[in-house]
């Protein structure tokens, strides 16, 4: 997430990290959980960052192959306002970027990425090309992407070639489609709003024709 | 299927239908496996048809909860030429837009887009916002999208709405995304090539802080 | 869970229900939080009574096609237990057995049961056949299991065939098989313990002939 | 697959190999393809040699984090056969034990084999703990499995401690299984029979409460 944010920032774009962790978010698919009875829900402010940003990059560890329940919680919060249209009638997050970072020490960086990146396309996100990176350490328990092993200074992690591609394709992509989203003024809007679908040419005007077998 | 195309031919796109299992599509992890002892393959020439094109959708049954082995054949002898790249280093896929469309008569829509739309993503392919569509019955077996029932001379899958919203609003995003990649003569190629990503802004000029806990 | 814990209870099984919203379980790939910095954390409580039962049916709605961050919690913090054994020195839930109810509006059951029950098995649970039931309404937003619609006074998933053969199904296995596995003072020992795997018959003593093409 | 085979031939149990990809597997949801039009189709003999076995271990490679288009092929086949039940009214395959081995170069172990695991039992499998067991190369492209690299005359794979303690915990907790059920017939046949379910105790009988919240 550091080295995403670094090659965004040294290319100009404002950066806000959020540790999930640090924050209490309470479960519950609403948006403001204290309006249905939670003491404390930071959710709707982190969510204010998050609509905030063009991209949202969202981090994970994985935990027996598949992402950790706290980015479940922030996906299914994110969920929770899909329902709340933009001032074309779009989606929410439609015009919006996605992507994602997965480390664990032994295996799932793509059963990750295909959920996260599933649930950021369904909610309005556009995913570009190559959108998650990711580390991993041998098969097995072993060392994560920050540990240092064998009285070496320097975490194995941090010098993956393939890593570290992966991570610097995803950012430029990222920022990228970002730039061609916001010169485009967003997704164009014909065809993709709940209201507006059926008055134009649509699903419902093409019958299938039977398949034979 | 039917429908994806009739919305793109009525709005100027030409449409090219491939149903799979009308073709010999060899097994292997290769561009042509009649060069690896396959008797027949005709897989080359489909993916002729297919690089011909601005935009993929791939469709699928569901079967035990995941895709098709065809439609997973398919998205392999896709990636099969992964390793190629077009004229400007990034890999073959860049600048297509993809989607897909599942049907079952049960269960499984959301885990076969995943998988799908995620390989399209990894070798190449934009995704749009809302990039899959499909359609169910109730849970348990029962008729699938084009089977009529109880008399009925029309399918049931046919009048769904949710179905025929989803389809609508999929395909739309995949032109407008098609469009927009086309206008800008592709994804640009800063930092999302093979060769040059170490050469300009990159993740390993910026070192991860460690973590605490 | 209702109806599984009904048929269990009827069968002479004792039946203890968790519902794990009601709890404040702390995150953490840890045993006790409140040992590291958590205020609360209800869990060893709760996993003690796990431990209590031979069977383990886990719940969970399905959101965006995955299970809820609440059974991710709650499968990561049995899995953080995983490092324990029995006195055997087989893992802390071997003999134990597992299965899974999903049910959401839409779609996800599979996908869901794929990670849950795969989660119990790769931490000691044995699986039966046909261990996961669910429901699901028609595709697209719509009543859950318990909501009525229509002005009925009876919740649609309640008398839905399928989901009750199933649940059925699943419940009458879940017994079979926690009782032979009492009946034979669980899983036999060889081949099975961390620490004594290499001392029987062995995957070291077979290397594999090389596999041409 | 081979040192699967090495133990449970060491402890007696027969051992039957099938290579899927020699031999002519036709597509299709049924029993015997050249009923229905397909020229070749090796499937009923390789069906009746699955049926022969009591142990079934699947194993794939990993292609785009799944598995491979042939191993779905198979899962789909046995699939396909699931309506007929043994001669207690239970699915086919009730009374058989299911694991399986997957390799790849870099990412997708847990993911596989979710979705096998999840197959097997959905058709009647029983999976023991730790049923699957699987080797991956450092995270990006590099060897395979059976690779030699850097002028080693040995693969690396092979001496995984990690793969060969799960290949050999799996292949003993299939044997222990598959001995257990063998020993007292099969699953005992109450309430797991499509036809008889709904005559022992069942879920119809137990409405759940209405859930708060």
């Amino acid at each position: 997430m550091e080295r995403v944010g670094g090659i965004m920032a040294a290319e100009g774009v404002s950066v806000d990290h959020i540790h999930a962790l640090e924050h209490t978010i309470a479960f519950g698919m609403v948006e403001d959980a204290t309006e249905h009875g939670a003491a404390i829900d930071e959710w709707p402010e982190l969510h204010a960052r998050i609509m905030a940003a063009d991209i949202l990059v969202l981090g994970t560890p994985i935990w027996l192959g598949v992402k950790s329940s706290v980015a479940n919680l922030v996906v299914e919060r994110l969920y929770a306002s899909s329902g709340r249209t933009n001032d074309k009638g779009q989606y929410l997050y439609y015009g919006k970027v996605g992507g994602c970072v997965v480390t664990g020490n032994e295996d799932g960086v793509k059963a990750c990425s295909m959920e996260t990146l599933y649930a950021l396309q369904h909610i309005g996100y556009t995913i570009p090309p190559q959108a998650d990176c990711g580390w991993l350490g041998d098969i097995g328990p072993g060392p994560s992407y920050g540990d240092t092993v064998d009285g070496s200074d320097r975490p194995a992690g941090y010098d993956s070639e393939f890593t570290n591609k992966n991570t610097t394709i995803m950012t430029w992509n990222l920022i990228h489609m970002a730039r061609m989203l916001k010169q485009a003024g967003g997704i164009p809007v014909t065809g993709n709003t709940a209201k507006g679908w059926s008055d134009v040419t649509n699903a419902t005007q093409f019958d299938p024709d039977p398949i034979s077998g």
